[in-house]
This record gives C-alpha cells, structure tokens and sequence, in this order.
C-alpha cells in the first residue's frame, strides 16, 4: 500500500465535494474483481466509507491512498451470519467477546459479523436484546448485527417480532428443535412464529435436531457408561436432524410458506430435504459450517480420551464413513446449501470444555472458527471444489442479501460500504493456536494448511487488517440495522 | 437521449486517449442497475464499444452523450441463445433471415443470438458451419454466434467438434433424440460426442423427445384421421420428452458427467428429471421458452380449424389442465431452469404452415418469438412470479456464462461490451402482427400486453434502437467466438 | 342351509373320533373359496370349530350340516383391527357396547375385532387393560382381542409392555402423535416405546398427526369463529399427517427398525412417507378405513349446519379436490396399504356429537362402520378397484397374520378356526339406519348400496347369522391371546 | 417313501371312484405345508395328478403311497419362467437341451419351466414358436410352457401376438432393448408390442439394457484392448440397465399401463425404477436371478485369466463394492422384486466359452442354473434375508400368477396339479460340477453350500425324484397352455 501525495493529482474526478467530511480516497488497482457470475480486471475507487467506482484498469490515475491488488483477488468482505460471542451456555460463557471475536474476524477477512442475541422462557425479548447490545457496544472491530433467539414463544414474544422487525433492524429469529428446558420451542410455538413471520417478512432461523428424542439417546449413553466424547456424536444420529429439517419445512408450509433458513446444516439426509424443498419452489434455505465441510466424528470427535471435546458442536461432526462431507460440497455448488457460516461458539478446554469431563452432555458445544472461515472456504476452491465466485457468493453476497444487508454489503458495487478483502492465491495460511487471535486455547483446525491468504482487509474505506498487523480501534465497528431479505424466490 | 456537447466538459477523465478511434464517450446516469444479485442506483460510462466505468450516481459530470436513465432500469442487453434464421425445415425456410431477425432481435432488447448452423448425415460440418456464415455475413444488425447441430455423428464429425472448439469459437453442439430420418442421433452417436465434448470442454445442448416411439404415435394418429394441428401436441406426450431428458442425463453420465444443456425445455416431468440430476450436483441445465410459460395446447394448438397451426413446434404446447407453465415458472425461480431463450423459428401461415393443412405432421415446426423474449419474460417479474434480477439472470447474464461469452457480454461490467438495454417499468408494449419487425405474416402472441418496454438498446456503445427507431445498419453484427462454458458447477 | 341326518352317512370320514365333544360337522360346499393368490373351487369340511379338511368339489358326499355356497364366495371371516366400544371420548362413550358392537360386527361378516385398552397418564398400564377385559367379558358375540393404548410411556409402562406381550397376548401398542394431554407422547415417549417393542416383539400403532401444531390452528380458527364441523379437517392438513407420518418412520429406524404400523391413514402425502420406507426395505406398514376411501371434506364433513358433525373423525375426511381417494386405492392395490380396519368409535348426534355445537373442537371423533367394512371394500371389488384376493387379503388375511392371530384366524386352512363368510356376489345391501344393528342414531353410510351381501356367517364352527337372522348369545366370543406378528418383513 | 398295501384301508373314502383312471392315491403327510401367507401343519391327499385334500394331519388314514414328509417343508414344485435350453447364441447353441435340462431341473425342485421360443427379424413367429416346440416335444420330464422372443417387431409379428394368446397358449412376449442387430427393438417396435398387448392382455418382459450405448463401450474397451471377461461387465454399467428400465416403463405408460415385467434385474438403480412405478401403482414387475444375489463383478467375472468367463451373463454381475446385493434380497422381500428365476443358458467353458478369448463380446452369455434355484433362494432364507413363505412365493407361487399358469400350479389347493416339492431344512447340498445334472462342465456355484436339500419332487402326482435318484420317463412333461396373467394390480 502507497499512500500518494494528493498534490499529484491533476484530476480530481470531484472525489473532494463528495468526500466532504475530509475522508480520503482509496484505490485498489491491478486486481481481479470477483462477484458471483464470474471475476473481471477492474479497479475499485474507494470514497470515504463507500465504494465509489468501478472502472477498467487505470483509468483513475490518483487517489488519497492506492492499494496495489495486482495477483490478487479483490471481494466484499465476508459476513459471518452466526457467531455467538459470550454466549451462556452449559455454565459458562463462549470465551471470545465481542472485541476478541471481531478483531479475529477482521484477521480473517470477515468485515461483518450477524450474532444472536437471546431471549429465553419467561425473558421479555427486548430485554434480550438491550443485552446483547450492551455486550457488544464500544467493542467490536467491524460491523455487527443481530438475529434474535427466541426461547419462549409467546404472545409477548409473537408481538415483540414485529416491533424488532419494524423498529431495530432484527429481521430473523432463531427457534431450535433442540436443548429441551433450554432453547427448545416446540412445534406449535415453532409454527405460530412462522406465521408472525410470514406476516412481517423476517425469516425463520432453524436449529433443526429432534432434541427430544435425542435427550432419550444421551440419557440411555450415559447410563451405559458411554461418557466419552464421541458419545455426543452417536446420540445425535443425522437421521434426527433430516427428521427435524423435514418437520420445520413442513410446518413452514403450514404457516403458508414462511421463509426458513437452517442454520449448520450437516448430513446428507438433512440437505436432500432441503433440496426437494427447494425443487418444489420453496422459501427454504440452508448454511453449512466449515467443520462439517472438513472433519469427522471418527478423526476429531472420536479423538483419544478427551481430545474430542474439542470438537463437542450440536449437530455433531458426522461419520467419514458415510457421504456427508461429499454431499456438502455437493450442496455448495448446487445452492442447495446457500451459504458458509461458522457457528463461532468457542469454549477453552481448560476450565470449559472440563466441565464435560467424564459426562459429554456437559461439555459445552462449540467450535472456535470466525478467524478461518474465508481461508477454509478458499482451499475449496483449491481443491477443485467450488468455484472462485461461489466461494465469494457463499460467504459474503448471499449472507448480505439472505438477512437483508444487501446491496450495503456483500458485493463490490457503487454506493456499498467499502467493505472489501484483497486475497492473495499465492499466499499460504497455517492455521494454529500459536498464530491465531481468537481467545482460545486451542484450534479445531490445528496445522491446516491454506493455499490462500488474506492479504488486506478495508472495512468502510478503513484498512484494519494488512500485512504488518490490525489497524482499527476497538468499538469502530457499528450495529447494522438490517432489512427484510433480498433473497426470497 | 441528449447529446452532451463536448466543449462543455471541464474533466475529460482521460476519455480521449482511451477512445482513440474517434469514439465518443455514452454515459447513461440516474437509473438502475441491475445484476443478477440486485439492483443498484449507479451511472455507467461507455468509453467506445465498451463498458469503462460503473460509478455512484452524479460522479461523472460530462460525457460526448448522455443517456438519462431515470425511472429505467439499466440491464445487459438481452442474449438469445436459440434461433433459427432462415433454417430449412419441412421444404421451406424459417421466414427470418438474419438480416429480419436480428432487427426483430436488436427492437427487442436482444443484443446477441446464437443460432444454429446445420450438419446433416453424410454432411461435413465444417461445411455446414461456414454456410451459415455465408447466410449472416454482412446480414445482422446485432451481435451473433453459432451452435453446430450434429445431425450425423461419426468419426469425421468427432474430430470437427475439437476443431470447432479450437479455432471457430463454437463451443456447443446440439443433438436430437426427435426427428428420426432429419436430425436424430441414436444414443450410441449421443454418448460418443458426449464423451468428445467432455474431452474438449464443450457443452452438449440437447432436444430431448423419444421421437421413435413419437412417430409411431403420429402416424397412428394420421391413420385415425386426426390430422388437425392438435394432434401434433397429442402425438408428443410430456412422458416422452421426460423419458429422453432421462436418458440424456443417464448417457452424459456415463461420458463423465459431460456439461449437458437441455433446449426447450416444456414440461413438468422433464424439469424433475433435470432437478433431480442437479440435486445430485451434476452439470445438467435448462432452458425453457416463453410459449412454454404462456400458452397450452388447448387454448392455442387447439384453436378452431387450422389456426392451431400458427404454434406448431416442437416439443409442443402442453395441456394447460397439468402444472406445466406453473412448475416452469417455478423451475426458473428455483434456477433449476437457467435460461429463456426462444426458440425462434418463424414460418408464416401463408403457404409455409400451410403446407401442413390436412396432415399436421407437414406443418413446419416453429414459433416466432425473438422480438419480445424481453418483454415476455418481464412480465414474469410484474406478474410476480420473478424477481427482476432472476429477469436479467435468465434473458442475459447466464446465457452469456453457459455458453462462453462472459464477461464480454451478460453484464453491466468494466470491460464488459457495451451491450445495455434501458427498460422501461412504466412502459406498455402491445404485440402484434400490426407493430412487430419479425418477418412473419402473423403472431403467435397477437394482443399480448406487456407492462413494461424496451426504451433504448445500445449495442458496442451504439444507440442503435429509441424511440425514433431503429439507428443501425445491416452487418454492424459481428461473430462472436465463443469461449468453453463459464457457467459449470 | 340344510341339515343331514347322520344316518345316511355311509362313510363317517372318522369325523366322530375326532370330534369327542359332540360337535357336529359342517360341509360348506360348492362355492369358491378365496385366498390371497386368487380363487379355487372347493369344499370346507368344518369339524367343531375348526377347519378341517379343504378338498376338491363332491369329495365329501355327507356332513352333519351342509351349507350350500354355491355361486358364493367361500371366504376367512373379517377381521377388524380397530375398534373402540365404549371408549370414553370427551365426556361421553362411544355407544356401541361390545355387545352391540359384535353383534353388529357378525351381521357385517367380521367375526374377530382387536379393540383398544386404554392407559392414559398416570394409570396403571394392566389397570388398564383389566378394566377393558371388564368390559367385554361376557358380552362378545365374536372373539375378539386388544391392543393396548398407552398414554403415559414411563418405565412402569415399558416394563408392562413386556409384560403384556409375555402373559396376555397383548402384542401391539398404540401411541398418538395427536391429543396433547389426552394421549399424546412425545418423541422421547416414542422412541422409548419403539424401543422396548423392538426388543419384545410387539409391533408400535401409530397416531400419526402433529396434534401440536394442529391445536394451534384449531385455537386459531376458533379464535375467529369457524366453529362449524368442516373446520375440524380443514385445522387438521394432510400435510401434518404427513409430518408425523415421516418423523415416525424415523423414530422407528432410530430404534433399529421396530416394526412401525399406521393406523387410519388417510391422505396421499402420509401415504408417499410409507411407501418410501417400504421401498427402503423397512417393517413399515398402514391400515386405511373405508371413511377415507369414500367419503370427503367437501361431500360429509362440510355438509349444511351442524349435519357434518357425523364424520368427525380424525384424522378428518379429506378433500375431494385432491387426490387422496384414488391414492388410497392404489395403496390397496400395491400393499403399501396393508389393512382396511373401521376405526369404529360411534357417537349418536343426539347428546354426543352435539356437544359440539358452536365448537367443533368439542365434537366426539368417531364414525360407526364395524357393521359395514367387508361389504364397503367388496365395492371396490366390484368398481374394479381391487381383485377379489386383495379384499380378502386386506379384511381378514393380513389383519390377522400382522397382529399375531395367523394361522389361527385369516385363513381357510387345515387347523384354523372355522370363521367363514359366505359372501353373495349376486347379493344387494342397502346401508342405513333403519336396517343397521350398531347403537347409533344415524348412518355414517346412509344409502349407500353394495353389490353384495353377506349371506352366512360362521364363528368357530358355529353358523352366527344366516338369512334368517342371528343365531349366537351373548359371550360367546371368546378373547383371543395374540401371538407376534408373522407380517414382518 | 412307502407303499400301503390298500388291504389295510378300512375307509377307502372315496378315492377309487374319483381317480377312474387306474391311478393311485398318495398321501403326503406329516410335513409343514408352505403357502405365501406361512405354513400349516397340513396332510396333502393326491388323487391321480391331481391335489384332491388338504386335511389336519392323521385325518387321512390311508392311500396307495404314503410320503412321510416328518420334518419337512411341503411346497409347491418349483417354477422357472425363464430358461434358455439349446439357445442358439453367437454361433453355438446353449449347452443344455430340453431333455438334460428339464432332468436337472427336476433334480433341483422345479417341476414347471417357460423356455423362450424365438423370432429373428425376418422370421415368421409362428415359425419360431414352432420350431421351439420340436426341439421340446417328446424330451421334457417336467412340464414345460413358451414365452416368445419377438426379435422383428412388424405388422406380421404383431398380428401373431394376438395368435398365440388366442390359440397357442402364449401369453408373455419378450423384446430387447440390447444386442443390436440380434434381438434389439427399438423404441417404436416397443410401444407397438405394448400397445398391442395392453389390447390382447399379454405381458410384456423386457431385458432392459441400453445396447446401442453399450456397443460402443464395448467398441471403445475392444479397441483399448480391453478384452478379458471382466470388461464385459464394466462396459455394462448399471446405470444403462437403470435408464432402460426407466425408458420402458413410460412406453407402458403411453401404452395406456401394458403390463410390464423385467428379466433379471440385477442392479440397485434399475429396482429404484420398478418400485418407483410400483408407488405409482403401475403394472410393472420384474424378477432377479441366483447370480445377482450372491455373485460379483469382482469376485467372479474378475477371476484371473479367462475364468471369469463362466460368468459373462447380461447383465453382468455387478460390482460388490456398491449395494446391488442387498438391495435385490430386499426388493424381493418388499415384492418390488416378484420372482426368482434363472435365465438358465449355459455354455461349457471348453469349445463355448472359448469362443471369446481374447475377444470378451464373443463370450457366449450365459451362466447355468436351473438345477439350484430352489436351493439357492431357500439359502437365503437360512441367512435371514427371506421369510419361508417368501421364498415359496417368489419360485412358484408368482410365477404361475403372474404367468397364467395358476392355480394349475404353483400352489398347493385342491385341484391343483400335484407338483411338490418335500423340502429338508435338515439336509445339505453342496453344488458342484461333479454331481450336478446339467450338461455343462463348470459349475458357475462350484462349492457353494446349502442348509437344505431337496428331498421328493412330486410332477402331476408321480414322484420323480427322491433319495433313490430320478423315476420319471424323457418326455412326460407336457406342454402348458397359459392363460392371461392373474397378477395384475
């Protein structure tokens, strides 16, 4: 990056009067620009927050500060659409906050995070809300929003969808079919949210496993002495999430076709449930996770003695043995799987995951991943996997355009936020505690190694990630108040 | 349209220099931009033939020409990727030429077609390729290209397909399970060039009906007496063209998943079959054509007396008591089908359909449909049935992407050529035989009324078709080699 | 029917030695005797109460009794799995007792029914089943049987399933997916219960509708006051028998493939669900109900005013406009329907069923037809629906060999007990009130005519009914201790 | 078996009068008498050839000869509806003629076979029926019927298909969608045939496989000088079974539901299609054979050298690695799959087989099993993979159903021909060349073991083969007039 003097400028293309408030233009030039039909040679000028032209390379000769992007790949910026900072779960508390958590996914290229906030039975929903904003404001790195999970359907609750929908840009609720006494709705709540849904416009979000049924399965485990790790994967067959992604599509038909959005999907019976969904016309979408993408109940979960419980997520790591991972990738290229998430949910073994020691019911769920989802995603394409612009697709234009971002993020286009990666194909990642900023004592994805590398990441014109190391201020990052979906058929 | 005169412009922004044919600068400012992700409010420089600048609205004060784009939207010119100028058919000859029908094309919003040059059995497809060019040579008013029809596969055929992709920029090739004795291949001449084209990149288009078992139908037809065009829908059950898009999908499996694109896709059961095939993430795609979505054997095909004649083609007309057009709509939404082409293939009634009068099965097969794809299609989006970006998905940008024209066209790009069309929203276009430019003595879409209408279209960076009128000359079309397909998962 | 004295029998055939007790023989003679695989023309020696010789026509010139069946069909006597006398529905009682229910049952040519035991919550599963014991014994003109519902799946049940399928020939136990607080188990319940049978043997009956969504739209629609009869089926969609139809056939693979039995099944979707798991090679099977075949939404349930009130039933009759009654057909036909049973639970209009006026929620459920099954699934016969081997297959063969009573009951073999229709294909019956025996004010079937009739029924020898009337006391019906099925795949 | 002097008889009920002809009674009793609903304890009273009484045991004093079936299963004699004896096949002839073959045959336990009389392009078809019937006439021991290969659909031909239902007992016609040039149809002939007999009520069976694909696979393999026998099953890949099984099922369907029954199956994808249409409820039905339930592509057509030649068959055994055997044992459990027949045509390795070294696609095809079907499906009931009544059901009982031959045969009824088979599951069989009866000098089970031996094989009341060796005269058996189908849904 050369910042060049703007006494040089002979023409000023009136960047001045449209860059008021003393901001600076940005051009990136030499790059390959990739958007979802394909990439093209274009350079991008930045102006202030804001991505301001998109022009044949060199035709803009100046700028405040140019980014030179020649060998590399020029996309928006990803967005994490599920992340859970600080999340309370099982006794203690996800271990990256919004401030470590952001400022790891602007390591990774991640310039917009979607986080949950929570409500649970007998909370009033708002309440929920204004906690999760108290969590994350003066915190993040980069730009945030919020999902609302919702853990008590109620009349209370049903009215309160409107009014976030209507007034503070929450415009998806989360319902889970699972952790009975916990999240868990059951299907009357899960269909009378639908139908407040189908009213308002948000989307439903879906954690789609039979938890009742599995409840019986874990209880039987450990009552066999089944206590290890691996067990959480084997009482979670992925015929109880295909079960439970049928029922949530069938009861969104039922509330009249309510738009519904599964959250990790990670079996094949699951994702053959939205695919017929889908071919029938069906507002019904679906994310997958990198883990599910890559590891294996077998090699990870099954890990010796405890080890795997690095690795304890709901749904679990599936069986090697069996096609899921294929599938997936499968479901990415089809869109049947629409987008990549992370499920960010990070928990240290020390102190953390121990509380599961000897009972895996009690180890907390959740792998650590904000920081590498741009990278893991990347060595698809790698591999021959998924092409260069499904790779931008899945993890920034559908996000932005599925929870209602769009055109603001999610693509490189005049008058988005200049939210934008350089990505160098040349480059090499190795992934491991020692080198990562999450606040986490491990790595699920300890010496994986990526033939890609983010170069620079601009956050609203800002460049806080380049190669000599974080330049942003906690708290920069600001709470995105989003719209109804863009994504619908 | 305004013209900007230059002595106005205090910035040039380099434009001479880049311009350096004497071409003038075209600058289209306060519309909409649409992709096939959304739309944004942007102004688009044309810099010569070609797009040079995407910018924020108002950014660039001056240029030679100014379009105002206001309350427009701003699109890709349209791309037909299946017409049949002039072909032979029946002992007569689709009654556009390319002079006629890409005039028809050009006030239609079409910038580009693909059509087909011929091979027949114990023709040298070379031979054929270069009489095609022969018939559009100095003829188009708009960009063309060709597919090759394979109608006699053998040894020298195979090696003209490695040809024609080397060094003709033909990149597909079609084949017909339909029209035995004509064009017809039989599934061992299919699975050989499926294998030809999975070696050397091409996309193998397909017209999938059981035409064995269809003749047998037709002449028990005849022998009954049923001889009105009627008939010629009864005689070509949907069972039958989904059984061939079975088989076709079967063979290019077994030729290693070769790129397989089916033509004229009509019915509910063949659109199972293709999303079946691509829930199984092969490289199978679609294209369906606005007959197809509009019109049903009853109402038209089964018109009183010979008027039936008028929408002869093939695959025919289905019966509009099934879901047909509903589940094609449908297809397109869920991209299960990708493209709307036409299908044109115009004969008038007057001694060409007529030919057929007493014996449907002389009636030459062809609806003439070029001029109003665009509007016919948008309607789609006004009825509700699409989002307008999926519009310009399936009329512009995908066509490019399957068959190796992108970036060149198919999107509002840098670099990109400056092929756009300003459509009009608040505009009404009526068809008819009265106002259409096809050469074709009727319609098959009299007293159509459309929602919207093609304002301006520019071709190259020329404003060859406005309110005036059509400002372009014959043979300003160029032949476009095309690449291999961009467009495979 | 025709009595021969035994003086004139110059061979004995050794019937005497065998039939110790003074029972008599009984010859049923030159009719077509009826099986699975199709029709022979034979004789039926009966010797007490059992079937004791099949020969060829005129082997047999003497019995003590000769029933002349000529030009009548010589078939097992039926076999209704699924009955409800006296069930406590609602604040009332079915009204048929097992006395009138049976008795009825025999002029219908049924001569075994399994009714159902009830344990609800919080009781005693043998409490249970010791008070339907109360209530039958003594009081049965026809053997009879139980199932066991179970309402309350704890550890006491699991543990009395054992018991009950050990000691008292209780081998099938119902639980529903539907009447929160009434019957309803969940899915943990389900698994559990699925479990245990998959471990003893039992098949698990299924009730399979998603009550707890459907009690949300029937709050709903009572809420904007559709409180008439027809909105008990439009509240209740085939879609959410499908759901549960599908998250059954889960469960039941989750607990290793426990055979899985549908009872009432009554709509296309739930009947896609089953023939899929039995194209997967699973122990899935379903009973239809002849409601179901014939009647729908539109015709009985949304009959004027309060008049649809008679086919409350659940599930409910379904619409017309689909294609349900045809779908069910072809399920008989293909066996992925393996039983047609009555789901016979009468309410009479006057004080029962119109505890619903002005709430349809509170409507008992129940349609009588225990009288009229073997007669309205001959119709089918006779409308080329079925083969006369299916009806015979589906009313008596298959109920008795899927709920452990083969070959003891459903067959015309050497041992079995000799329960044998004649069955007159010459024959006419008229259904109606006037002329039904059931406890019931009205007719579910009112004028509806048969092209048969029921022309002589024998139970165990006995002739129970004949033209003349019936000829049997009360409790004479004897209980039948159930073996496991011999269905199972 | 024992002869009892009929001095003892002091009952002699009849029997002289009955059985006028001189023949003599025999009584089978004391075994467990199989039907395809379970078994009875049952005694079988033969009366000349025919089955007279089925009684409870011991009711039947005396006969002429008593078979003491202790132990044993009595079955009705095996039925093999399709066997190929002295089939004349890339110029040599199947190596088993009517005499050896229907010998071994009788040895195994079928005492009916349908042979294949044949008609070639060109050929008149009675001619080939006629023809068939001179190389059987006078060399048969057990009684024998004809399906016709129709190789030259035409006017003539289909004019014949209505002859020989009327007159010659031949209800079952078989067309092929494989050898080119020998016995192909193509798609037109087909849909004639069906037509033709969807009208006359015949069935169609069909050998499903898409030849012209694959003649040039095996063109493609040849020319890579791929020549062992194992190519030949690689150039056969299931999914060309598959889509001609699908492409013959929708000509049925145009053909208005023609009955439609495919020969041996042998492939997961081709099963799909069948149950597919089954769902649907269509006349479809298809049988497999021994070497597609036991045997693979890997183990046996992969054997070093040219010993895979034993086992070139069409299809071709399929690979091992994928699901196709379990699938088949489960499509015959849920009667996707109806019948269990041979496609007996074997040739001997010496001077037969050899015909292909160097050359698999002149390998005879065709693998010998006549003798063992009896055996090697009742292997499967010993495995657990069939029910008893199962395997009665698929080898004689739906044979004769669904080929017009019941209740003459394949059922044990009075007044059935007496063909039973005692079955021991106490005993054992070894297969092998050196003690089976078929003309052939490999065994293609050479050591396969059976927990189970045929004990008694009764034809038409005569005992032909018991422990002793075989009792019967070439020439007995007797040509069988079929009747139309009684198996059709």
């Amino acid at each position: 990056m050369s910042t060049v003097d703007s006494g040089d400028r002979p023409l000023d293309r009136g960047v001045s009067s449209l860059n008021a408030a003393g901001g600076r233009t940005l051009l990136i030039t030499g790059g390959t620009v990739v958007g979802v039909t394909g990439a093209v040679e274009a350079d991008v000028l930045v102006d202030g927050e804001t991505i301001a032209e998109i022009v044949q390379p060199g035709r803009i000769p100046v700028a405040d500060r140019v980014l030179d992007a020649t060998g590399k790949y020029v996309i928006p910026g990803g967005i994490d659409v599920h992340t859970h900072m600080q999340l309370p779960f099982g006794g203690t508390f996800a271990s990256d906050t919004f401030s470590t958590g952001t400022r790891a996914a602007a390591f990774g290229g991640t310039t917009t995070i979607i986080d949950f906030a929570v409500q649970r039975t007998g909370e009033v929903v708002q309440d929920g809300l204004a906690a999760w904003h108290a969590k994350a404001a003066g915190e993040c790195f980069v730009d945030y929003g919020f999902h609302m999970i919702l853990g008590g359907v109620d009349e209370d609750a049903l009215k309160a969808m409107d009014q976030l929908v209507a007034d503070e840009g929450v415009t998806s609720f989360k319902l889970f079919m699972a952790y009975p006494g916990v999240f868990y709705s059951d299907d009357g709540q899960i269909l009378r949210a639908m139908q407040r849904a189908r009213d308002n416009g948000a989307v439903i979000m879906m954690h789609a496993e039979n938890g009742i049924a599995i409840d019986v399965l874990v209880q039987q485990a450990l009552a066999r002495g089944e206590t290890d790790p691996v067990y959480h994967g084997i009482t979670r067959p992925p015929e109880l999430e295909a079960e439970a992604t049928h029922r949530a599509i069938v009861l969104a038909g039922v509330a009249r076709d309510c738009p519904l959005y599964f959250v990790h999907l990670s079996a094949s019976g699951a994702l053959e449930q939205v695919a017929a969904a889908r071919d029938a016309g069906r507002n019904v979408f679906a994310e997958t996770c990198p883990q599910y993408l890559y590891l294996t109940l077998e090699d990870q979960l099954g890990a010796p003695g405890f080890e795997g419980a690095k690795w304890v997520a709901s749904p679990p790591l599936r069986s090697g043995h069996e096609s899921h991972r294929a599938d997936l990738w499968k479901g990415l290229r089809s869109n049947d799987l629409a987008v990549v998430s992370t499920d960010h949910c990070p928990f240290c073994m020390k102190e953390q995951k121990e509380l599961g020691l000897g009972d895996f019911s009690k180890i907390p769920n959740g792998i650590g991943t904000v920081e590498h989802r741009v990278d893991l995603v990347y060595q698809g394409v790698v591999d021959g996997k998924l092409s260069v612009q499904r790779w931008v697709e899945t993890i920034a234009t559908t996000p932005a355009r599925m929870f209602g971002l769009y055109p603001r993020k999610g693509v490189i286009a005049p008058g988005s936020d200049a939210d934008i990666v350089l990505y160098d194909p040349n480059g090499r990642t190795t992934i491991g505690v020692a080198s990562h900023h999450m606040n986490l004592d491990h790595s699920a994805w300890e010496g994986y190694e990526i033939a890609g590398r983010v170069d620079t990441v601009v956050s609203r014109g800002e460049v806080i990630v380049d190669g000599t190391g974080l330049h942003a201020t906690k708290g920069r990052g600001r709470y995105l108040r989003r719209g109804l979906s863009s994504y619908l058929l």
